[in-house]
């Protein structure tokens, strides 16, 4: 599907699923919404797919692995070359969310949408790293549409496949200046208040950082109402990978969860190109990067865990796996008020 | 064991231990403390056990399960058949508690610790309910005692059967009663701030279960400083129950997870009973009974989940146990900066 083909296929939750869903969990025996947030997303979950019969089946993580032409600015802590050997560790279990992953029951699906030295994992390259924003745009228009088009084209693969929800990650060193840009710009903020030290930077490296964010914005003047533009002059392809993932999901009928700043960032980027693509939003966690706490209420979906991760990766969208995994029991194995069993109850829709 | 001698062989953490494990996690390939509590609470087990291969192996819940005489005074929604019901429905995986368990590879214990008639599960009936504390004290100091050994006892029995985690919950219709009670004494608030409605408490039913409350309080006078005389007056046979699982655990070098309100309430009786207790409790969840905040910020262990559960028999805290396994996945399996594996990395301590 083209970008333009999903933007037509999405449409709203399926209020009457969501109905029955909730009727379902009122008829369980136990006090009224005494799950909170468990409830509330299994209901959700329900207007997403548009069935009172919740299945996840099939688990996936898709992590968007690409560079960042910034680095060069000396933004960032690690060399641009851990991009590649974290993302190539993704497939050997060496990689903290390949574990996690595999503790939750999920596949892993590492996809290369623009790592600057060629690499061993899923080719989806849009280019070679993106261009250094403080000199020049990260990328046109163009490629930022094929950046959205991957993960678009990811979604649907599986999908096809039988995967049910799709959590998504990231990894590319130089990512949390490209999110904290495209936050400022979105969310109308100093750059000073959204930029954090990412994987430990030093207060003089935050200080280039953000100075170096102030003046790619200034440099390229990235329209607030055009998210693509936005993505394109000051963005990531990860990120716009990711935005695409979003908006495939809810193009699919398909949950994809959101991880910490980043991926936040990608969600609020997809949200801004199609509103309705928030309704197929999940939220995992309260990262410890700064500017993740805005974008959250920018998104307005409350998340589950509140532990002080900052990996990315996807390693806190992968963690509400067992927990979505837990609630679904109950939904599906606790008895109701009737005492009647979940196949005579929930009404197919 | 006694609570006397119980309490003789309460120490604090292992703080060695604790290094070790803190070494092994920043040797590990992954940004410092980017898994933020999930690392935090590795370190804290090591700690607890005395060993840095942190290894929990079987999990259980114990839930204890009393009446509450006070339920006289119509302070609760549900009649006190209910806890009977329910506390049978756990052996039969048709409590939610039960559900989960079995979900997160737990197994769960409930005691009859107290219930009003007759029970089929597990025996260690202090008496048939408690008093009405509107009347009378709720028990003796020795029945508090007799409660608290209980608890102590479950401990020593999951520990000699191999179980390496405990969680704690309730069932006992008006415990959220109690629950305020004392934590009106020991935080010295008034119970209009921390007294909730429960499960599903109308408007009127919650100024009458606050005046009840003020009113035992102001009769009975239980002492502040003296926790195990709080319990007797104000309290119950299942927060006492919980608070002697939280002094056994500590005793035992057993962790022991808190679930909500009620739990957190015996966690902080034990705690204030014995300090070093502290070092041996996890908290689990930002339950959405008012108070539980109040005792979360008394007993200063940050939770994992913030969900708006409030169901109780231990259902938050048995949801962090995948969590848990996660965290532990990786301090197990993630290949470390220079590339050992655990067994060559962590030290026998």
């Amino acid at each position: 599907m083209t970008l333009e083909e999903t933007l037509e296929k999405i449409h709203p939750a399926d209020k009457t699923a969501m109905e029955a869903a909730l009727a379902h969990w009122n008829n369980i025996a136990m006090p009224l919404h005494s799950l909170g947030r468990l409830q509330d997303t299994v209901v959700r979950i329900a207007g997403m797919t548009g069935n009172a019969r919740v299945d996840l089946k099939k688990k996936a993580l898709v992590v968007m692995c690409a560079d960042n032409g910034v680095v060069e600015e000396g933004v960032t802590q690690s060399g641009q070359e851990v991009t590649k050997i974290v993302a190539e560790n993704f497939l050997k279990e060496k990689a903290t969310a390949s574990i996690l992953c595999k503790k939750a029951g999920a596949d892993i699906f590492p996809v290369d949408i623009g790592i600057a030295t060629d690499s061993t994992i899923l080719q989806h390259k849009v280019m070679y790293g993106t261009k250094n924003m403080a000199k020049e745009p990260a990328m046109t228009r163009e490629q930022a549409v094929q950046a959205l088009e991957v993960g678009i084209h990811m979604v649907e693969e599986l999908k096809e496949k039988g995967y049910g929800i799709i959590a998504t990650g990231e990894m590319g060193i130089g990512n949390t200046t490209t999110s904290s840009a495209v936050t400022a710009v979105l969310l109308e903020q100093d750059p000073a208040k959204v930029t954090g030290r990412g994987a430990g930077l030093s207060g003089t490296g935050l200080k280039k950082k953000i100075s170096v964010i102030r003046d790619a914005i200034a440099l390229h003047k990235p329209k607030k109402e055009d998210p693509i533009d936005v993505l394109a002059k000051v963005g990531g392809l990860d990120i716009a990978g990711m935005a695409g993932v979003f908006l495939g999901g809810a193009a699919c009928r398909i949950p994809v969860v959101a991880d910490g700043f980043i991926s936040c960032v990608a969600a609020l980027c997809a949200i801004r190109i199609c509103p309705a693509v928030k309704d197929y939003v999940i939220t995992s966690h309260k990262s410890k990067e700064p500017a993740t706490m805005m974008i959250l209420e920018a998104l307005d979906i409350p998340v589950f865990l509140d532990c002080d991760m900052c990996l990315g990766e996807g390693t806190g969208a992968v963690t509400i796996y067992p927990i979505l995994d837990m609630a679904l029991a109950v939904y599906g194995g606790m008895c109701t008020f009737s005492d009647n069993q979940m196949e005579n109850y929930v009404p197919l829709v």
